[in-house]
């Protein structure tokens, strides 16, 4: 290992901010150094809890993280957070968002936020968010909350990502069965209904405890809660709290977190596995290469299987 | 090439309803048969305009689609509707959603519908959405429209899928604001704010448009259109298929089709190659071995890295 790299890890392994704040930005440039930095940070992590933070835009996820952050200050925790910003594909631009709302904690030593755009990347998710928590894991957070805008294929992603996921919703977006056929029902540990003080709040909240309520589970297995919150004023954020510990003790107990942080393991070595069966490709055949065949194909001149197999007899 | 499956495709490539519905149930099924179908239909591909459909749960997707499928087969085309599920990853069952708004068309024999479960899998559009929209273009549809749930990863997902992708908005699910946060400014090339005669929906429209107006982009790029429909009521919708038509002329005419269409076999061909990384894998060294892998990065004894290059190794 190089001297600066095993240099950054012994500082970010004690919390040091601004090698936290190295590293992540290494695993969000996919820095040629990041084999090196997982190998020493892989043994200080696995301590914290990975709570997931997901909604549809405009449920007020920033303010609900916000509330969460300063609710486990309270209980002397220190708190990573990780905003996954959606990004273009076609520009690389991220839209922060209202990162504004995390000010309060910007001057905390006990908080870590960070906003990781993932690049439009499909599995953009898969080994690059995985590693940022792992960086702030192994930082000495006791909670990392991974905050991500989505309904839908993302949230799927963040339920593989996190131990607990949190599932935030509003009135007016949409009642419990459009929820359900969202997918959200199966993905969320914890339901929140966030802007509790709107109209048709009470709505939302009966019909997802009645979904909740109707879904056939095996004996043992986790009851999800649907709580409400103001996230803005507090409100309801203690429950919150208190029902994520709850999912993280039953979880734990149950083997659940053990068999969710397998998977996310899995899938972060099958998505490095690919980027290196993508670079010998290129390195092999020349950058132009795949979409050479795409285009062929394209043209019907060949099929994608017979394309797949040019790719995989590079690594032979 | 077995004789079953040249007889299905023959028939699948004459429009035949029933072995089309087979084709994509083969597709979702991952059926080993799979590339002898794809090398038979790629030459029979290439001609349907691929149009992408999404917005959160609760803005009138189904509706929409349902809508515009009636305005194509006004013009005498033949539609495909690709409905694609979000998918638990914990028992594998679909929610189909409000198919039933499709049933207007259930008897038409130019109008193919059909839903599909990604399963929950990262990345579960990657090979079998393409693959089951090559089915539809192969079977003659001039339009095939593919309609996700989803605001976030999936509809970056989408962008890279169809030729034009619609964003559907509706009045109260956030505003233009929130919109741009949700990234979807970056992947729609056609804005529709439906339930347009609800309070709020000009707001939507106005917000839209200034943010459209103000996105600096290259001269000749797209200038992408803010439209409003009631669909339930059809109002609105002709604008809708014009400005698809627009969108169709000039992304055909910059190259911007072929790009999509390249980055669309691009990530397909990925997926297959790692599909078969993962089953060359699994019959050397068995089903859990990635499994025991991960456990051995979790109990940090071993990197992710480490951990990958076993897995490329297997292929040598």
């Amino acid at each position: 290992m190089t001297a600066p790299v095993t240099d950054l890890v012994a500082r970010a392994t004690k919390g040091e901010r601004r090698a936290v704040a190295r590293l992540v930005s290494m695993v969000e440039n996919a820095s040629p150094q990041l084999r090196e930095v997982m190998a020493a940070l892989t043994p200080h992590a696995g301590e914290a809890a990975i709570v997931g933070v997901t909604g549809a835009p405009g449920v007020g996820k920033s303010t609900t993280t916000s509330a969460l952050v300063s609710a486990f200050r309270a209980r002397g925790q220190q708190v990573g957070v990780l905003a996954v910003d959606p990004t273009s594909p076609f520009t690389g631009g991220a839209l922060l968002g209202d990162r504004v709302r995390m000010q309060d904690h910007a001057t905390d030593s006990g908080v870590f936020i960070r906003s990781m755009a993932t690049r439009g990347r499909l599995g953009g998710l898969a080994w690059a968010t995985p590693q940022a928590v792992r960086v702030l894991d192994a930082a000495g957070c006791d909670v990392v909350l991974v905050e991500t805008v989505g309904v839908g294929q993302s949230e799927v992603e963040v339920a593989a990502l996190a131990d607990t996921t949190l599932v935030l919703l509003a009135p007016g977006m949409g009642d419990g069965v459009q929820a359900a056929k969202a997918g959200i029902l199966e993905v969320g540990d914890v339901f929140v209904v966030n802007k509790a003080d709107r109209d048709g709040a009470e709505q939302v909240v009966h019909d997802l405890r009645s979904v909740v309520r109707m879904t056939e589970r095996a004996p043992g297995a986790w009851r999800q809660p649907v709580l409400s919150t103001v996230a803005a004023r507090g409100d309801g954020v203690d429950e919150v709290v208190e029902a994520l510990d709850q999912h993280r003790e039953w979880a734990a107990g149950s083997g659940d977190t053990h068999r969710r942080r397998i998977r996310r393991v899995r899938d972060e070595i099958e998505a490095i596995a690919m980027a290196d069966l993508r670079r010998t490709f290129a390195d092999l055949h020349g950058d132009d290469r795949l979409d050479e065949l795409a285009a062929a194909v394209l043209a019907g001149e060949y099929d994608p299987y017979a394309a797949a197999d040019t790719v995989t007899a590079s690594m032979r």
